[in-house]
């Protein structure tokens, strides 16, 4: 093996694996649900799907930062994809919901940052998409962006993300392992009181229900009474009230990315069966809170032509029946992702001195282990 | 007292008291949430709430019944309540979703029967109200009427219930303590391949975050992976597979009832609500699930009369932010709920001999203690 | 010629022309629109669907109907068609609504009746499915009906309409010709305060726009301020007024089908477009109306089996931007549909000697011949 | 009269009125619907709401603009007012909606621009509201901008907007008059095919009715067959096709304001009927139109504070049954404000040499005197 090849390996393969195995909650014997996550149970399990972050970590008071999500490799304005999105509590700015919902698809990148920075990053998405080779006409773009609210921990009014960052964070997006916690859109944000911030699981299907993956990337930012693997975590370190210690206000932004061949009907069916998944990690989805769900299908098969010489397509498409084991699925590699966030989050001090504590890890796993969540 | 007075006192609060203490979940010690449930536990802690069940519980095959949930005990279709329905997954007959949704009220009891049953239970509440003094002249009837498919127990294409059955369901209604489990439409149903059917609880909130008491009841016929207060126990059991041992469709009706003045826009937002408490029994609102939440507000001057010389009315309304503790509310009381009718549900066979188990619960309790859900 | 096809030919082209002739808009030299009707201009002209009405016109006090629309000859149960429903206004007691938004079919025929008939054509549906051959062990049906209220004409209290009656109407049913007025379930309906009815209407596309076919059928009961073509009846009449001469309450059942191949999300889409149709008569979708579009694609690629062993289908569907001109065909359809039941309204005393005239038809067309809607 | 009063008067009531009177619809003779519009015919005469314009047509390629509506005059994030948007046909990237449809109302002015100029403007209203007294600890802002696309007359790849043109629209709102045609959002718009740009109208309910203003605001840039005051103008103009001569994609934006008290649920209904004015105009909502409604209550005793000790507000509310009035009221301002855009449109080059010609009025005129459409 020469040095640039080892290298690489190195950074690609061990140094993630090591780094990560600190992190997981499934490194520590905790199983969510009953279905297999897959090689890196993450998002990027699913073919050709790219994450990347930029992260804008600087003086005392700026933590906050982008994360881009990339379905596929090619155009994606000349090649778009099924998606839909639903919304499970829509205080919320998330942009492009209604033409996603009208024309059952997705032509941008999904691009999740901070509450006031989305008219930024929107911008960065429409140069992004304005400047790609064959999309010289192009006077129209949907640009899809979630966010949520750092304002905590972060000076949000100062609105520090720039265009330039937005294009960082696609430039950075790659396959291979998703780095979690507090990074990217992730960098300052809060979960159940905790650090909170980007989280991500997957599962893959038994071959006779498809043999599909699914994954998820979660932008964590809401409260509720925190449950792992069921375990009343919150209740036990006391860290809730009937008024709550912390607000429960927030948001979750859930990106939810399968191979099989949905249209947007099914999509919008799955993308609802995340927030089942959210309720499992006791997410209460708060008056305050913006719980967004975009699915995209990446089967290319049902890939939508910018423009195209036929007016019908003919698009494979799941049946109904075959719908329940990627809900279950969903759900699962939601709750995980939820989870791997807070496992991921470190203990951080931002604007004006806030301190938000990481999850007290070794408690929370004494915990799971005397309820036994975690096989001895 | 007097021996009548006695006997009623048996009757209604020792009685149900000794009856319901062997079955219900909370009796064996396990505590769903941070919230406290109102004196009952049931959706009649909501003040004037009925419920009545007629069972049709006959022969080998007939295993099914009506179940009717009254608001108020007034005229309701002269003195409509505020009310919103929402679809958690639409794989439903339920009746009177479009008019609830663009008149935000409910001008009919609640009725819950058996999938085929829908038109004949909407043929009673028609003439229930055609019937009621002071309705002489109307001529137009939103029923409301959900469903869940009994048709493993049941002979559901024998169509046995009348409109009769339906009516004596509502003469039946009362407030105080509620019969759960196999009753009304609950008689033939399955859940998490257990013998699910009615199940209720409440929540009573804090004085500062208004006192308001939230009701549920549900008819259950879904399926999943059961959790218990967070324990895995159909993962323990075996009892699912990642295609299932038993089909995870059917459907669950969740009735929450609250009276806190809401208006039709928040009523909607917490019926969501109730699907997060579904999905923390296991719930996955499969395919071919008609999981459907009808909330109603109770409040004396949120009614809508039918007719008013005034055309504007002046409405007391719950701000958005005065809504978490409530959102809160709902998730543990519908979880609950759920989980309540499983622990009345007993073995039953039925239509051409088919048996459903009930819930073990003595297993299922020693997986509590042994997880730590149960205090000891 | 022999003898039985001169009788054919005759009973299905030269008598119904002939009858037709009388009654129908464009028969007086309107052109609705820029687009071309089908042969019949009628719903029928869309390849396979039928319509049967059964009319109850009986004694002094009843005034009602039932008229049935079926997509294809086969067992629709087993071979479910694309369909959608949108509500233009919801107060109306459509059943089966969120069936068709979750899952994007229809199962059943689809029955238009009195607002409180609905639940006993709902049963007749039901045994019609229940009772088909191959479905002897279907224990669920969506049932699809419409409504509006005749409760002006007809004594609807009584709810006169048995299971019967609904069957005859689907037994009735035939392609050709669709008879219309105050037939079926128009007999006792009004329209912008005249007698309204059954309409129906067709377009179809230009070679280039793809030569598909739309038909519409309509159940009008609804109200606001006629026009004609443009040309304000209403308000030369002075048939209005600005608190209205007559309620502008009602409703109107709105069916749109075609054969071009589309999912269920752009027959929402084309559904939508209904309402438009319905605008341009004059019609407001007033508090009290009932407004409702069901649509449906027969495209033969596209139907969906009730079981399959294949999970994956493979769908021919329209794209997006070949929409537009199914959308204008579909506005024009209905405009003409509605038009058309009321040029064939005639007039009728009903409950309690309560009268309802026909459209003067004579002063409305010489109105539009000095307007110039009329070619001279 | 002193000079400076007399100066106002000339610039605020006889200058507007007389440069208006060459260009309005009404001016002609020309009556749409039954209801009469209020003293300026416009949004403003809702007492408070304020319109500006910031134009920027500017070389041979700038064709853009901005618009800006204020519902009143105090702070509209501390003080907030019932909202409701609806969507007609979302293929279009207005900003806001989802927060808008979960809280029921709008926190910031209405800003309409062109399709690639939104996030601009929701920086620049994010920017508006942050800066404003009060808003010092706000850190989250629901911007609320509709837009449609310039780009056959405008160079919109180069999005020429900035933040200070967008707060210059704002600075510039006022009330009194509203210039229409092509000023602000409306500069390089195009409708039917000819020049659209802003239009606006109002309606005023009798006093049986409530007295309630509705006034409407549209930036149209759609197309179809126009209609005007129900003449064909399109057709008899041959400017059309059954694969139209133009493109008939675009949009339409439309505001909705009244100050009749209502709530969102009811805003909803009244932004619904919006499309059926547009479709008097001969508007089909193609495929590639973005047709969105905003509606907005500006009745005081509705406002929503931002913060408030008290956390039941005691909301006045019109009943269902009195929305009809407003309903009509509605559809004839939109239809009459769409008109009054095509009517005040001017010739106009653009973009590459690109040239749009207005309305040929004298044609147009002629037609409608010859049908009795205007009154001789």
């Amino acid at each position: 093996m020469d040095k640039r090849i080892q290298r690489c390996f190195l950074l690609f393969y061990i140094f993630p694996v090591v780094m990560l195995a600190q992190n997981r909650l499934r490194d520590h014997g905790v199983e969510i649900g009953v279905l297999h996550p897959g090689t890196l149970n993450a998002i990027t399990d699913v073919p050709g799907v790219k994450v990347g972050h930029y992260t804008l970590n600087k003086g005392a008071d700026i933590r906050t930062g982008v994360t881009a999500i990339i379905p596929h490799s090619g155009n994606l304005f000349q090649d778009k994809v099924p998606a839909a999105i639903y919304v499970g509590n829509g205080f919320g700015k998330l942009a492009g919901y209604t033409q996603v919902k009208e024309l059952g698809n997705l032509e941008t990148p999904i691009i999740l940052t901070n509450t006031l920075s989305v008219p930024t990053a929107m911008n960065a998405l429409i140069s992004y998409t304005l400047n790609q080779p064959e999309n010289e006409n192009v006077r129209s773009v949907n640009a899809v962006v979630g966010e949520t609210n750092d304002g905590y921990l972060n000076d949000i009014r100062g609105r520090h993300i720039t265009e330039e960052d937005v294009l960082k964070a696609i430039k950075n997006a790659e396959t291979g392992p998703v780095k979690e916690g507090s990074v990217g859109a992730g960098t300052g944000t809060i979960c159940f009181g905790f650090k909170g911030g980007i989280g991500t699981s997957s599962r893959v299907l038994p071959k006779k229900s498809g043999g599909y993956t699914v994954g998820v990337l979660v932008q964590t930012n809401f409260g509720g009474v925190l449950q792992i693997a069921g375990v009343e975590v919150g209740k036990k370190l006391g860290h809730y009230s009937d008024s709550f210690k912390y607000s429960p206000d927030g948001s979750c932004m859930m990106v939810v990315i399968t191979n099989a061949p949905l249209d947007s009907r099914n999509l919008e069916r799955l993308a609802k069966r995340a927030m089942l998944g959210l309720s499992r990690t006791g997410g209460i989805a708060s008056n305050g809170s913006g719980d967004y769900v975009i699915a995209v299908s990446t089967a290319e098969e049902c890939r939508i032509p910018y423009e195209s010489e036929k007016t019908i397509q003919n698009v494979p498409s799941l049946r109904n029946e075959a719908m329940t084991p990627l809900f279950l699925a969903t759900i699962e590699a939601t709750e995980e992702a939820i989870l791997n966030s807070l496992f991921a989050g470190e203990t951080m001090i931002g604007r004006d001195g806030h301190k938000i504590e990481a999850l007290p890890k070794t408690r929370v796993l004494d915990m799971l282990r005397s309820s036994g969540a975690i096989k001895q």
